[in-house]
């Protein structure tokens, strides 16, 4: 809660505790680790299809079913077009999800350590739901939402820990839940892990959501999109046109198709991620860090002497951002985004600089 | 309903009966009057704006306040920050304000004739709405919402009619209407009518919405906003970051805060299409059709013997693209864009050869 409550709010309106996403300062030499972005731009060809869309067409409504893109889409991932929603960012894909298909008699199950976005999603529909905790090892454990009932939503990777599933799991787990919907978001998946969308062909009741703002460096730009049977993507889509016709601009719709058309650069920077990352786990560890093993394009780490938000301070102070959560079970840990290889050994000097004051000199 | 109800939707997304919007066809040497876009371009500015915004920063995620344009909006409508909200098209704006300060314990009031999305906005929201019906000659009569309870939204001028209502008697329902939200959509109020922004300053309870889609020309790139109390744009702001964080991308802050820093080409345009108006309104009347007094960027007319739905049909055989709707009260009507003299010479052309044939040769 933010202050005054106005006699003109909604009921609804008074019952929310929004989401608060990570700070987007503007302070020059910062590295910033603390939202997942992409530390390379997007693809050229990105930048040169918005600025030729950049023209008095601007004028025009977007094509409102986006089909271009959605065409692009489909291609790309071996689907029809009909099995393909967008949306204004995963965030919109995620929301009419929930309206459409996590809305159900049973409450909605996911992971008690997950994107926090989801408990926000339930309270402004009106959606009950239920946690259920991953292992001492941050893993989710599929067995746990085969033995309920209810829709269930998981990320994979997971976030903000990074630990992913199998595709084997996910396959098990629509197949266990065949009566409800089950959504799996991967905004994250193009950093290691397993991709569900070739199971949808099999599975009715599966939905899976990706993003561009993170492995193709899109963040900006607002673009994300679900792949599914078409009966589920005819439920996004009635929600879609019942909330704002036109979800994506007409920049939007041409730089995402121009990202997919520059498979090379995707493939070359996404790996380069992954191998950063590589690097960064090991550069942590001999810090004295935890490392969770991740799939992401951010670990998820603890100190067994520092807490996280003393350590999250410490480097702020040094401008370098990192995410820290104040949950629970994750108190302790940072989420910090893998960024180039500057930036990583900013964050490791950073981080020895403060470990080697707070332990004091060492006396032999 | 479009075909099948699949056992996976929600309730709601069962019962709803999405918006459907004008369409965007890609017809060589189509007239298209059906969307109310403008017939120019978008100031220079803001293509300029956009192409510099396109580059590396776009793997950035934007500001999720939108702070630098919502500091444009309130300098130029001389407001406060705080009295601003932005949003993803003012088709989004007005989602949320459904929610935010629409959905109270009485029904949410608005005219039978206006912008068919507020009913499709009730069923999503699960919010009841009374429509009261506007008088024979298509006005809005504030006395028949200041004898009832519930919040109220109405169009100024209205949609599709164009017919406006003076400042005077927004300022009368405001006051009168002091315990419940009153929301004034305007997106058409650049063509000629009041706007209501200067009464929130004395009105707790009003919000006023409006777009950069008509006037300013942008509707490919969505950018709406409302302004009202700092309350009513919190409520707002706690629905936005409820449902997603990042409604506007770096193009689209960009390119509005651009179209605002030039006054001269959009006052220029704006008069351009009201002086169009009239000689639309001039040919119109001759070949003898009944026009409504129009404040908005289209007409709203009908001929007093041939259908609405029969002269768009020989309209659109003839590549020019006008406006129909199928209720009760306005299916002898087309809604007709202002166009481009061109786009106007060719609309009046088919028109006057469509009447022509239809009545036959006359014998003198």
């Amino acid at each position: 809660m933010n202050g005054t409550v106005s006699r003109y709010w909604s009921e609804q309106v008074r019952r929310l505790s929004p989401y608060v996403p990570g700070e987007q300062p503007s302070i020059t030499g910062l590295v910033k680790l603390n939202t997942n972005e992409s530390p390379f731009g997007p693809s050229p060809r990105v930048i040169e299809a918005v600025r030729a869309a950049a023209d008095d067409t601007l004028r025009l409504y977007p094509d409102p079913q986006s089909s271009a893109l959605r065409e692009a889409l489909a291609d790309y991932h071996k689907v029809a077009p009909e099995q393909v929603f967008v949306g204004n960012g995963s965030d919109e894909v995620l929301a009419h999800g929930f309206a459409a298909l996590l809305k159900q008699a049973d409450p909605v199950l996911f992971p008690d350590v997950t994107y926090s976005f989801y408990p926000v999603y339930c309270r402004l529909l009106g959606i009950d739901y239920e946690t259920i905790p991953v292992d001492a090892g941050m893993r989710v454990r599929v067995d746990d939402y085969l033995a309920r009932r209810g829709p269930v939503i998981i990320a994979n990777p997971n976030a903000p820990t990074g630990v992913s599933l199998p595709r084997a799991d996910i396959a098990r787990l629509a197949k266990g839940r065949s009566e409800t919907p089950v959504v799996i978001d991967e905004a994250y998946v193009d950093f290691g892990a397993e991709t569900a969308i070739p199971l949808i062909h099999d599975h009715p009741n599966l939905l899976v959501v990706q993003t561009m703002s993170k492995s193709r460096a899109l963040a900006g730009l607002r673009v994300g999109y679900a792949i599914g049977a078409a009966e589920l993507v005819q439920a996004l889509t009635r929600v879609k046109d019942s909330f704002n016709s036109y979800p994506l601009g007409r920049l939007s719709q041409a730089g995402a198709i121009a990202s997919l058309d520059d498979e090379a650069y995707f493939q070359e920077r996404r790996l380069e991620i992954i191998r950063n990352r590589t690097s960064l786990t090991t550069a942590l560890t001999r810090l004295g860090f935890d490392v969770l093993p991740s799939d992401a394009n951010f670990v998820f780490v603890r100190h067994p002497d520092y807490s996280g938000d003393a350590l999250a301070a410490a480097l702020r102070e040094r401008a370098v951002l990192v995410r820290h959560f104040t949950g629970p079970r994750v108190r302790d840990f940072l989420r910090i985004t893998i960024g180039s290889k500057t930036e990583i050994r900013r964050l490791t000097d950073a981080l020895a600089s403060i470990l080697a004051t707070w332990r004091g000199p060492t006396v032999d």
